[in-house]
């Protein structure tokens, strides 16, 4: 019997500055024979993620950097080809962090490192976005960090991705006004007229403090309660401005500064001025929340309360470019790589 | 029979940048007749507190900025010389918000504008320190912010100020290991050795940030578990890059840009790279919890247990110099100017 054949992407180098398709390398490498507890799972769908250009670097962050030279870490769904485990059968359909190549060979032992999913109500790819990271992701800062009441103003930057069309949908589907920051007027339209949300400011139409501050003003006539911050930089500096007291900021990414370039708070003052809290955090580190979340979003999708989009690249060899673009803002909701 | 004269500091005109003496006015008027209802307190004590710099400008702040041609607000400590109230007799020793001047006129029926106070066991003049808004305002921010564990370390900016020194004894006596920031090698050892921090450091030996980042590594081997912020700038920045994973950060001055100097913090991403809480506060707005913090710090003063020091300026004319003292740092613990 012919050995099967695993493609997969090891990171090459760390990039400097931006990086590029030459940071990654592609190889091949055969399935290894399964041990005694161990599943083969086939990738049908992998996750990229806004994370892994930390992961990327080799400097202080919360995740561990990623090992050079050994396959990209992420998040995967597919199913059980091959089974040593009586927890798992062949054709359980699964979702785990296999990482960026066809199989993963899962040693169904450890608790947490493969789960069975449904797939009768929600697709398989779900589970990677809004039924999974970044749909508890989202669920998380607002609900933990931002904890709107009806009636206030949630803002949500990076709208249009995975993680801020669930932030806008739950913050409409609480009572609150949601108001997103995306790039483009299609991006826009479709945060407005698709996900539900009362406006969608152009942040490409508005390339400084002023103008954008100016924007937030009139899109958030009575101020800015909760902000759920993806970007940074400027974006953050603006919406600032425009807290009103005992506003609350769920920092969850900042894309803006991937790269190493500086993205300075202006006025760090207006925490004190308008008694804000702020507070960072990681999803992967509140575990505990993650049953609750994902059953409240799985009902949601489900019955189709709760709307998601997904930016699929096809094969395997189309990852790291989809990933760069991702970086850029180029897809729109979560991006996936399809590889069966 | 002749009126009783009132000596009153006015505010002038608004600073641009530093304030100086040019900015008050000191008049004198007759002290009014009482009303049914009033007390006319003598004031033995004023305070002098950074955050009256503040209301100096005239833009956005949480307070309402001090009315020009107006007597400066603030509080005081005095005693009643007389009553038109049933709720208190000349001779009763009280405290209130009489601001700089030497009577004032409160109408005792308004809950909260007149307070009588224990002279027995705890002086007077404590009322406006330590056992009055700057301790509470310590204890506020360490323990409903910071929430220190044993064990953790807690650093404190303007550790030989007011609020700066309850800040300290109290972390101490939760177990934490505590370190100071301070100006000169004098207050630093004051710090230490009257007040038991573990170490402070003398931010005048350190003017860049990798200088000062590399004292506040020295001085808290394990990392930052809490900082209670009185400077902001570049003290903020150092301390940033030191605090541990789930740290919490209590903002509660920033006298460093109260001038209108930009005080950028410049590296906001460590606020999610570490996970960290940042909230700004100001204790006026949460007086729930006065009772209960009064009560503990004025049994910790009345014991000896928790110290304290005053810079007292004698006599009203010297007000506004000690003001401008005050925001260079000149104070040691509570700024107050001597009436009586």
């Amino acid at each position: 019997m012919t050995k099967t054949l695993n493609k997969q992407w090891q990171l090459a180098s760390r990039p400097s500055g931006e990086p590029t398709a030459d940071n990654f390398r592609l190889v091949e490498a055969p399935v290894p024979e399964l041990k005694d507890g161990e599943v083969l799972v086939r990738h049908h769908f992998m996750s990229l993620d806004p994370y892994m250009r930390g992961r990327m670097n080799d400097g202080k962050s919360y995740a561990q950097p990623q090992a050079l030279d050994a396959v990209m870490g992420g998040g995967t769904a597919g199913e059980v080809v091959a089974s040593k485990s009586a927890a798992f059968a062949v054709g359980d359909k699964v979702v785990g962090m296999g990482g960026w190549q066809e199989y993963s060979v899962v040693d169904a032992a450890q608790p947490g490192m493969l789960r069975k999913v449904d797939t009768k109500h929600i697709p398989l790819s779900a589970y990677l976005g809004t039924v999974g990271m970044p749909g508890v992701t989202a669920w998380y800062g607002l609900n933990k960090i931002i904890a709107p009441k009806a009636g206030e103003t949630v803002v949500v930057s990076a709208a249009s991705g995975a993680v801020g069309t669930v932030v806008g949908q739950l913050a409409k589907a609480k009572g609150c006004r949601a108001v997103g920051l995306a790039g483009g007027p299609e991006k826009c339209r479709v945060v407005v007229e698709e996900f539900g949300f009362d406006e969608c400011i152009d942040y490409k139409q508005h390339p400084d403090l002023k103008s954008l501050s100016a924007a937030l003003k009139a899109a958030c006539p009575k101020g800015i309660d909760g902000y759920f911050e993806n970007v940074g930089g400027m974006t953050l500096d603006a919406v600032l401005q425009r807290m009103n007291a005992f506003g609350r900021i769920a920092m969850c990414g900042m894309i803006s500064g991937y790269n190493g370039e500086p993205i300075p708070m202006t006025q760090p003052q207006l925490i004190l001025v308008s008694r804000l809290l702020l507070q960072g955090f990681i999803v992967s580190e509140h575990m505990e929340v993650w049953p609750q979340a994902l059953k409240e979003i799985g009902g949601l999708v489900a019955t189709g309360k709760l709307k998601y989009r997904e930016s699929i690249a096809e094969g395997i060899e189309s990852a790291p470019q989809a990933f760069l673009g991702l970086l850029k803002g180029k897809n729109f909701g979560k991006q996936l790589v399809k590889l069966v």
